[in-house]
């Protein structure tokens, strides 16, 4: 047991290591002078040169060899230690430090680029991302598929392939529902303005709602809605808007699942392997089952509208259904994080297929802009009518997240298949969350996934806690109703 | 130039993971939730083992005998990156370990036996915290004197003799200062109660007005004031009391006085040994002299009545004369941090007495109370009435600070020598006070004090910025002069 002892040590200061960096990125967007970006940066720089020479140290591999586990859970610690050890070490470090240099810069580009809507400009830069990512990809798989390789940061134990048949059998009937919906008369939205104090009091009140325990982790504004750290220390942030209060309140719900994930995991995993969430598509189910099939129900909404009301007075909608409607209006649009739930997914997977095809050779850099405006097309009908609402609009690409995207959309198909069996094993669910009451509904999901933390492989927790093969139908069936009622089709 | 390159730049990591741990402690203080508490301790342990491990580094030893440097400033980085790598090699990794455990338990047996008022409980821990200083202080002095190895922690390139001659001079004077003005009627303080909202709004003014620079830094309010940080990440916090606006605001200059220390260094020696200020008496000069020589002056505080009378409206305080006197109220007291200018250094001099003693073994951990008794009373002419109050009013001792005290009262010292020369610079440094303008007396100080960083040893530093040998008599006639026009003697 000494090995397997000794790695677990060593491996407890580097999770603690890692939650200081993610720490480190909370105070960046939340409270730091604006003033100390540059020495943040090399703050940063420096603790993360220290957490890759702690995760590619040779006494890791050492200890891998000698460490034996005979429960289930020492097994699932030696499995996630050795798959980072390996991951780590199959990168040349100069390669990854010319990552970290390039994307550095990138960023800034694009940001540039996108201001200037000048997509030329960030060409050259991104081909320079593009070409470091498939090195990196190629060192990774080994003679494998380069994509998968890179996925497998985010949504382990799965491939492209099998991502691809359930958008394949996704990505039709979205366009047909979409297309269905847009065709009928829009609901009203909500009029006048919102204290944004009194946003941010009811936006914690909601946090407590969901469950989130606001002694382990706190409430912040910034720029980007996030959720950051794990264990005893998980805080998330939200923004506010004069105008748009659902802005606020569905950001938090959101950032609030992820919370209560990180939150839910059993204790016995803190600062181990285990002790976070699997991957990004399973944290993305939690974040998305919060805010959409519980906070966007007309059961919930009913809670909210009175909520809403007692704090802000008449904003212009008659009843709870109106505001249900309101809450759940489907509009076109060009931005994909402003995207209502029928359209979200199109945006995530035309994305998905285009940087595949970068990554695989099959489109070429100086072609993405054409192939992202047809497909545009295609799937929304009217086209893209500038750079910072189509191809330049997001930050993945320019920082070298190629294999995070579909992770967003796995996450729906994840959160359609928990709902349905959440709805099997609680009958009194809408009673429930009429009243503002989640307590069964985040139980059963704190029962069935959040508590196990990394122990299990995405896919299979999620087929034993619903029960079923992870595939697109529960969502599906679960957008063609909702929406098919709320606009009469 | 190579191995001087290499140290260089591996000193530059361990310099900016410095930061965060430093970062980190803020975060405690201001902004983590309650129950992240045990979990940060783990977090701490982990990058100060690896601080520990980078300041021992064996390569640290080989770069030092090969890198040589023609520069006086790449001399004294070479002397700094020497004297830590040498005193870090000197404790053994047992003995570090000890005292990093037993302090982490006594400082909460402090606690409890404070709130209990139980002296005999806190006893046998402090017992095992005197042995393991002494025996660190034995293995760091190599023959020399123990409490001598211990302060040059907090106060490089001094002697406890040296301390001790300056504050012999120092005593007596102070205690018959104290006793005077305690003989004449005492001013009246404020009345009414003030807004605290009002109140952080007009100490972020103060803030700015002394050049605190908040585009690298910010004001928070936390339990206890401090500075943390260095470089362009300096945050300080400040409290507030309904009562007692004065706490909140002199809070303020003073952390702000240390904040523009951390500012004012050059920005070359940026995440460099010299980046920081040099020893913790120099910093206390800093924030001495903008709090008490500058802060507290009659030419200030007209300033300030008029902006807390134009913030506050009427608090029971006729004018400018009779505000100044508020604020210089000489009361008597039991508790250091609450003293005023002409006792405060006689509560310090009564710690370094006993720590040193405790050190020496001249004194027995269970004499310690009945010594501090005794020597209260001869000082302020009246008897300590609960231990609280007493021996068990600072945490110091609790968490292995010994040698720290006395650089409270150099730091008067020192500011004592700096107002001197400033004043002797800045001939129109009252009227410009009277304006609240602080300019020329902070940009003087940072010219030949605070630009500096580590360059200079504390005491060649002040020497060089005041042209004079460090010494107790301009600060003796400072408070002798102001106290006695106050309180007419």
């Amino acid at each position: 047991m000494t090995a397997f002892n000794d790695l677990m040590a060593f491996q407890r200061e580097t999770e603690a290591l890692a939650q200081i960096s993610g720490r480190l990125g909370w105070d960046q967007e939340t409270v730091m002078p604006r003033g100390a970006v540059n020495q943040r940066a090399e703050e940063l720089a420096a603790i993360e040169a220290v957490l890759h020479a702690r995760r590619s140290d040779p006494r890791v591999a050492e200890w891998l060899e000698n460490a034996h586990a005979d429960t289930e859970v020492g097994q699932a610690q030696l499995r996630e230690i050795r798959r980072t050890y390996e991951r780590t070490v199959k990168v040349p470090a100069d390669l990854a430090t010319a990552i970290a240099r390039v994307t550095s810069a990138a960023q800034g580009k694009w940001a540039q680029a996108r201001a200037d809507e000048d997509v030329p400009a960030f060409l050259p830069v991104l081909e320079e991302v593009v070409a470091l990512k498939r090195e990196e990809g190629a060192a990774l798989a080994q003679g494998g598929d380069v994509y998968d390789a890179l996925v497998e940061d985010y949504e382990p134990y799965t491939t492209a392939a099998e991502i691809a048949d359930i958008f394949d059998a996704l990505r039709p009937r979205l366009v047909a529902l979409r297309a269905a919906v847009l065709d009928r008369p829009s609901p009203a939205g909500v009029t006048g303005t919102f204290d944004e104090a009194a946003q941010m009091k009811l936006t914690k009140k909601l946090a407590e709602t969901f469950g989130y325990d606001l002694n382990r982790g706190r409430v912040d504004k910034a720029v980007h809605p996030f959720c950051s750290g794990s264990g005893d220390d998980v805080r998330v942030t939200t923004r506010t808007s004069e105008t748009d209060p659902f802005n606020c309140f569905y950001s938090t719900i959101h950032e609030v699942g992820h919370a209560c994930y990180e939150q839910g995991i059993d204790p016995a995993y803190a600062l181990t392997p285990l002790g976070q969430g699997v991957s990004m598509g399973v944290h993305e189910s939690q974040s998305r089952i919060y805010e959409n099939q519980l906070g966007r129900s007309r059961a919930f909404t009913g809670w909210l509208f009175r909520q809403m009301t007692d704090t802000f007075g008449d904003f212009g909608i008659a009843d709870e259904q109106a505001f249900y409607a309101a809450v759940n209006r489907v509009h076109n649009g060009y931005i994909r994080t402003e995207a209502d739930e029928v359209q979200y997914n199109l945006h995530v997977m035309l994305r998905f297929d285009l940087e595949r095809a970068l990554m695989s050779g099959d489109l070429l850099v100086q072609d993405l802009e054409a192939a992202w405006n047809d497909r545009f097309h295609a799937d929304f009908g009217y086209a893209v009518d500038k750079p910072s609402n189509g191809c330049l609009q997001d930050v993945h690409w320019s920082v070298g997240l190629f294999g995070y995207f579909p992770t967003y959309s796995l996450g729906n198909v994840y959160a359609g298949c928990l709902y349905q069996a959440l709805r099997a094993a609680v009958p009194g669910l809408d009673e429930q969350l009429a009243q503002g009451d989640t307590a069964a509904a985040t139980g059963w999901l704190r029962e069935h996934v959040q508590q196990h933390g990394g122990l299990y492989a995405p896919r299979e927790l999620i087929r034993r806690a619903s029960g079923m093969e992870p595939g697109p139908e529960p969502l599906l069936a679960y957008l063609e109703e909702k929406f098919g009622a709320l606009y009469g089709l």
